[in-house]
């Protein structure tokens, strides 16, 4: 460490714009250019950088300034005002039990025979189905509903809203309609899950839809009912998954790409962005395009057809035989 | 029917892991192996598998176990607890007509000069715009916005979180800038429509944007202004509907598929999960792909663009005479 | 113009169903077969069509129908109800200032320390984060949510479940665990930008995410963090820009269009509907197709492609030495 041991920073910015209260950081060369303008209050450096110049307050050389910033990002996060208890404007219904620790935030409503554990907190407008569980320290940020049939674990973030536990889209088609298939399959949300805001994750039909635990969901998702989703997935923006699919341990499904359903996504495999998955992906394969294939394959089936038109013609003069 | 006619089952789960108080049932040949091991109350069983042994309470024997399951599901589906006419806490604009027998839950926002039908529900923290008119027997569930110039059938369901009625994407630039075209079509939803969550089906512009009776619609949908959808269509799950297309009677279209503006899917036509319609889809026919094209069509390009990619360098060679 | 100079209407509809209290326009050819069978009050009509027969109240004769049609639309518009200040349900939290002229509407929460500016409309059941800064003349129409950390300037119409700066998908794995990366950037929505129903935002993790002045967002749109959106930029339903992304000012993403992370769409670029921009797409250029290249190019390789299938065998022969 450099420069000015005392001096204090009340907030994180990137290097271009950080200012003398703010603290920054530089890890790749490709960003090296700003530091000589840059004015940050202090500065974290990969040691390849640790005497460039630059008019820093002070400079911290770390073997990796990411990973160091990240460690340090909480200490600049100021966590939302919560009120105590349950809030004069919530909604309590017959026989739920909200654990003394619990917040319970203006306009909530929860339901009859509904369980919110030791500290977690219902935000603002979130409606809480009948009988629906909550861990602890579980937090549906604001404007969330859970269905009756929902059972969340602990330490689960749910955003602002997000759907959970709703009909899935199941109808028989006699007498001239198409005819409500009832669900009473559960949703059950394990521990540690995070989910983004305004995805919907619909209940079971018999059987339950199930998001395993440690497993991150992104913005706009859509979980269709009865699907499986394993521990520590990483579902992103508007990635679609059809009736029962099945997502294995640690999967990867990359934005907006969709699972057909009853597929199966092995553990640890991924898909590609915009992916069409029609079938199942091996566990560990790498698949994309549409329809999935193995990333070589698709990466080579898309060369190929980008030089085809080139060729076209003349493959035509040749099988017409006037090559 | 075999075994413990007297028994009692309270829920309904798969066959394998339903339990002594659980209905159950087997109607395919891929999951029999499970039945050996099954311990459910009851199980609905297809003729073949009436004398394969299970420990079950009892067994039921069916033509089809499956259509027997869905009839019985509605009696083990219980229903949200409804709260009687209008809640207290609900805000009811000036003008609004509330049917005597329809309920108004807590939180709720009801519009000036709104009408509210026979035995509708309008669920907590909806927001129905002024002058909106709702059919009887019509469900808003939680969190779902019905602008002014929205007007819902009888027998209309809205899951949580969906938008109804908001301002189409229509601009025109001007003096540089994107000057908003006012939107003063209304939205219609005709009887017996489900509406899944978060989907967003806006207003016309001049035109109205209608949904015909009987069809559904999955999470997550936009449906853009002047859009018509006909009557007992399907539309899954993140499907895109650009401004002013048609979608004829019948029509299913699969998840994250997009039709273009103005296009027209036929009558009973079909179009495949991520397909791109950029035209017209003829009634009755199967389109996929991207740009979507006749299934088979799809199907066969997508074979040849796999096996090209192996035959490319031979290809180039026997162009360039090196062959 | 001729006809009853004195002719009132008091609403818009099409050609082929407007009524004699209604206008309506003809400017295209395509719908000139209406016009004779058109009942409206008034017609707005191209030159050409000035004396065709049709039994309409007035007909006035204009260079652009659709444009005088525009230009009159707001006077068919009612506006909603907008209840005078604070309405006595809202919860406004400790030290927020809220403009004398602002209308706060039934059950919106609005957190710690928050402004809304002069004239500005928080509509029911929003809720606006601690420390959100709202511009003059901003609009939020119901049950969207700010969360803390969020800018909006003048003129800004968030339409219904729009969740504007919610936490990134930010994890790094460690100790068998996603690992949340605390998000502290904020969330910048200038001036004049609409934005559209059910759409996401995300906050940036250091750095912001912004979205340019007078750039228009339709719905069921995610832009994820660090995002920086230009100015007068157009995103149609739908879309998905990943994380870090650039969008130049004056760029068109169609529907259900996606942007990979990093990626920069140039100034006045257009990416097609449905299109996966995996990398740059250079200033003023059309792109499309899944990997998008330059939009000819896709043109030509999908032509090739759809060739290719029928001439496979062919090929195929002619390779084996068949032919």
């Amino acid at each position: 460490m450099t420069g000015d041991g005392a001096r204090r920073v009340c907030g994180v910015a990137p290097l271009d714009r950080a200012g003398p209260d703010e603290l920054t950081f530089l890890a790749d060369k490709r960003y090296a250019d700003h530091l000589s303008a840059c004015r940050a209050g202090v500065v974290l450096l990969a040691p390849e950088f640790a005497s460039a110049p630059a008019a820093v307050g002070a400079r911290v050389v770390v073997a990796k300034p990411y990973d160091a910033l990240v460690a340090l990002l909480p200490r600049f996060h100021r966590a939302p005002e919560r009120p105590l208890g349950v809030h004069p404007t919530a909604q309590i219904g017959r026989g739920a039990t909200i654990a003394p620790t619990a917040s319970v935030d203006a306009y909530a409503v929860v339901g009859a025979r509904a369980t919110v554990g030791d500290r977690a907190w219902i935000g603002p407008h979130c409606v809480v189905g009948d009988g629906v569980t909550i861990g602890c320290d579980t937090w549906l940020v604001a404007n969330v509903t859970c269905y009756a049939g929902t059972t969340l674990g602990d330490r689960v973030t749910i955003h602002a809203g997000a759907r959970i536990g709703s009909d899935g889209f199941g109808y028989a088609f006699s007498d001239g309609a198409h005819r409500k298939i009832m669900h009473v399959g559960r949703c059950i949300i394990h521990d540690d899950v995070e989910i983004g805001a305004n995805t919907c994750i619909d209940r079971g039909s018999v059987d339950d839809t199930v998001v395993g635990a440690g497993t991150k969901i992104d913005n706009l998702v859509h979980i269709a009912h009865n699907v499986h989703i394993g521990r520590l997935c990483l579902l992103m923006a508007q990635v679609g998954i059809a009736g029962s699919a099945h997502v294995e341990d640690g999967a990867l499904l990359a934005g907006q790409a969709g699972i057909a359903g009853h597929a199966t996504i092995g553990a640890g495999a991924r898909v590609g962005a915009q992916a069409g998955a029609f079938g199942d992906v091996p566990p560990g394969e790498t698949w994309s395009g549409y329809p999935a294939r193995p990333h070589r394959e698709s990466l080579k089936a898309t060369a190929a057809l980008f030089r085809l038109s080139a060729l076209m013609k003349r493959i035509e003069r040749l099988l017409d035989g006037g090559d």
